[in-house]
């Protein structure tokens, strides 16, 4: 039986292994740092997902990703009549796969409770089975043992905060103080926390989108209205996994989702003038002078608020260079704000063209 | 703990619950029959597919299918490190989940062996797991005993037959001898089987197109040139399981893949006429008179051979009305053959345009 | 030379000819009724349009319309200095290539002035350049000597109504009181106007969406959120042109846009019984019983308030069937506003499933 | 009414001059040069095109082009009855129109007559009426003595040429003694003349994809398998008519379209070279090497007859990376034929992977 199978195991597996290529998504790098496209926040059969862990790999590589984690709950186990239970099984099943091809994964793991503390993903654990403990506290403080990142996901979903408005508890506080947590969710699947951004400028955490999916990503993001999938972007001295932890220790990322970018105005703002590019005027008569703007990014970004005499709004649509007349009647900084580069709570970035 | 995540599960059910939509797939209905639009051949995690079973119900609705059978394999188990060996388990978690979405499931497995004999699904079994055995014939026996349909799959499979073509050994003689043989693939995921259509001819077997999918039906078959996932249509006297059953049996199936229509030409003629409409002349000058033909399929129809005098080729768009110009001077009847409606391995179907 | 182009033109004619698919849209008939799809308010380079008048036909005919009106500017001609002002030009050339396609030609014009009286387009004319004179009101009166129906065109333009809100001055009253205007646009191009309803049902106007396009249909309605290009619904006894103009002037229209109906309860009404029909259930358990929505038009409808104890919102996809699950406990009739079917400035459909 | 009309016309000027964005399309420079993406051949309202001229400014910038050529027939002029016959109309049109969007625009014409010679474009003329004479020869002297480069045309256009296979007549080998004879079409609209690249390499014309487009570019380009327009690829040595100019009487040019490159390798490979970059091993393992190979142009390359041992074929997508697998075990260098760039009537690129 064995030999007559062989001839069949050995084509499914070459079919397979044809699959490999990385769609290029445009995002700049900052200086002295890569971009890394990530998605920390990801399920499968092995808690209440609905694929083997390897499709989860197919999909980063198809969406240009060079990071992700999956994070299965340790406590949600739907599946267990028909999976045994093993903490580490996608673990065990994609760490080679995913260094073949030349994609990091991170080792992570849900730690599932209700709110608070709510949902956390820890993040570059060794062993997740030693954190399906019973006292949350203790499966906190056996990640951090492991030297993991602490992430709050959802912090505002609205089955455990039905107002959607993510609240600290004690918990959380305690967390802070204790230098416990890192990173809170800003974006989690089509879900979006304003307020997580308050948070993490007060408690200096790393700001995140993830997909957090259970299904398949290009089906549950394929609405013309998403664009893409939630990425995390993280600026990282290289493309390795140590630095990666290392950058997101240190709290470099940006949140991208539905064409919108969450973060700090230090990220933000260095990240937004490496994607556009003014152009040098190419024409001009009495009244105005005419020059292009160049986005060479794969996010559109929607200029308003603009200078008295200048145009009001501008569209600078993504990979794309737009075109702008202005009065030569124009003396003033040709200042904007960016509506879709959220650097607070009710805050958008101000940026200045230089032509 | 377990009353803390009470609220949680609640939440995540009645969002998994809330999808159920089937599309509408415009197929028209044979007088005496309706037309059940079905895929006998797809796989999940419980052998070597890459998703949990209900993905493949969710995946029917979404598409407009009103049958399937799971068909996971008996013989490769690539996944039985992680997942115990249960031939049933993707029926018992489908059963009761496919019956609230009104989709007719059938409960089927695939009896994995080289070739000859090939690869083999047996459909309507009772219990898969008595199928598990070493002998492929005691295999074939155990699934007729429950009544089974068996269906030779991908006949031509180039790991199998390194020049794709189709060929009858021994046993495949001695299965028909018995009657123990239904059905044939002329139609598996993107390979076609021309020689399937003699065979099914010879040995009166239903012919099928089946996805014989192992990752995601809408990333397979996504490239535009597929158009659509594989279906075997099936005339059944109602839209039951029973009555599906009967008209499998019957072989009262045509194959439809890739735009194409293959199948006997008792049910491709009159399928035909049931898609296609020639309107009354709304115009007429000098030379020509001009109508509508209407064809009310997801199908296009692309004739060719017209009649000297008349338009050599006509594409019928589907879901569209073809304008035809007819020159005064031709009195023969309009006949054309269709592309796209193999009657045989190398016949195509001759119909008359009656306007 | 002229003996050497003949080959040429010969051919160049027949490829144009070819062209000839009309899309079948997903409208179902009224009792009594066809339901025509059509629209009338079109632009073309005979005024300030960009496109040639016979692409105004094959992008009907694409888009699966029944009837339109091509309705150049009277007073607006830009190209002028390229083209000789002929007011009928675009309905000369188009007269006979939109009778040998089967699409009905309305023959119309455009009477373009500030507000008010604003932009009316004048329908069923016979020679729109009588129509090219100093006074309005002798344009109106030109008009309707020649049988024309007035259609008030985007009364709400910002450009002449700078808060969008339409309203009704002196010479609408002496129009209305005169039984010389006839219609209103609901939808213009990308604009809405939901003042209009008050005026048509106060006024006894018959309610349209036009497009009012300059450049390409397929490229001014290409995002994902318009979905479908403007079309004004028509309930004609007959898909003839003058069936077409009874009904206009009996006021038997809907406005359709961006998955949006408008237009009065005692046609929205029987219109959204003829797309939806409630199949009967098809399973039931101890607390449910389940059942089929099927939406046989291209419209989806999003049902919201729901009775207590029922799915709180439905949205019943187009050509789709989409599953009920509903609670037995449940005894009041299944009644649910139609987000989406406008019946006034401020009301929608109200409407019950009956099951 | 002058004034009444002021308010409307301001509107609308605004209205259309707020388009103005130029797509990226990824087309890497050669050293010393810049790639120009450019289409020659277009035709308006003012031949027998559907179109107003500034309609082909906008969709060369929507669709990335930095040049083109606006050609309208000198001969064949269907709309004259409509549209007073001025062989310069096109250009007054758009030629500030086109240099306020930062479009460089070459005025040409089309010189029809039936083969031989067929039909010629005129580029860089200074006035196309000098060239409506009824010699043929005479016609391209005017053009020669205004500085003309003289592109043959679809040369085997099946109503010129039934078979389709291009072929030299006495005047063409007049015109290439005479030096007036510079460039011909090896795509033209959906149509693709291999043996045109025999007569390119032969007497040194330069290679052109031209869309030779009559209705609108979207909708004529629009099936899946184009997947982009006919473009020619120039190679100037700057952004400017000048340059561009200089390049094409230099031969500096590729011809794109439905993902082939055609042209002389001089051109072909470099250009192969800056759209690939081979990346360094990213890990190994006894037996196989593991390195991407990144391609950033929007073609895609297929690669085949790979050497002994490796890959047999690779597909390098468009702007992705793609993961190349290799045998230890070989030590000769990794060659492929690049089976969608033809340098030759039968030919086709020979490149090496250098890992």
């Amino acid at each position: 039986m064995k030999k007559k199978l062989m001839f069949l195991l050995v084509i499914i597996t070459v079919t397979i292994a044809g699959f490999g290529q990385r769609k290029t998504v445009n995002m700049p790098d900052l200086p002295g740092y890569v971009t890394l496209k990530c998605d920390f926040h990801l399920h499968t059969v092995f808690s209440d997902g609905n694929v083997w862990p390897t499709v989860r790999i197919d999909e980063a590589l198809r969406d240009g990703l060079d990071a992700i984690a999956i994070t299965d709950h340790l406590e949600y186990l739907p599946k267990k009549d028909f999976i045994p239970v093993d903490h580490n099984a996608a673990w065990k099943i994609t760490e080679s796969y995913a260094r073949e091809r030349n994609l990091i994964l991170v080792h992570g793991t849900e730690i599932t409770r209700s709110m608070p503390p709510g949902h956390m993903n820890a993040l570059f654990v060794q062993d997740a089975s030693m954190l399906a403990v019973d006292s949350v506290w203790d499966a906190y403080e056996a990640a951090i043992k492991q030297g993991a990142f602490l992430l709050w996901n959802h912090p505002g979903w609205k089955s455990q905060q039905p107002d959607g408005i993510p609240r600290m508890y004690d918990i959380h506080y305690k967390l802070i103080k204790n230098g416990w947590l890192h990173g809170i969710e800003f974006y989690n699947d089509s879900d979006h926390y304003p307020r997580a951004m308050t948070f993490a400028k007060e408690h200096n955490l790393a700001v995140f989108a993830n997909s957090d999916v259970h299904s398949v990503i290009s089906e549950r993001f394929a609405a013309p209205a998403f664009n893409h999938r939630p990425m995390t972007l993280v600026f990282a001295k290289a493309r390795t996994h140590e630095a990666l932890k290392e950058a997101l220790f240190a709290g470099r990322t940006l949140a991208y989702f539905r064409d919108m970018i969450g973060g700090k105005e230090e990220y933000a703002k260095p990240f937004f003038y490496q994607c556009v590019k003014v152009g040098k005027p190419y024409y001009q008569n009495d009244k105005s002078i005419f020059f292009e703007v160049t986005n060479n990014s794969n996010i559109p970004f929607y200029l308003e608020n603009g200078v008295p005499g200048a145009p009001a709004t501008i569209t600078l649509a993504a990979n794309s260079s737009t075109r702008i007349v202005l009065s030569k009647k124009i003396t003033t900084p040709l200042a904007y704000d960016v509506k879709n580069i959220l650097t607070g709570e009710k805050e958008v970035l101000r940026v200045e063209l230089k032509y």
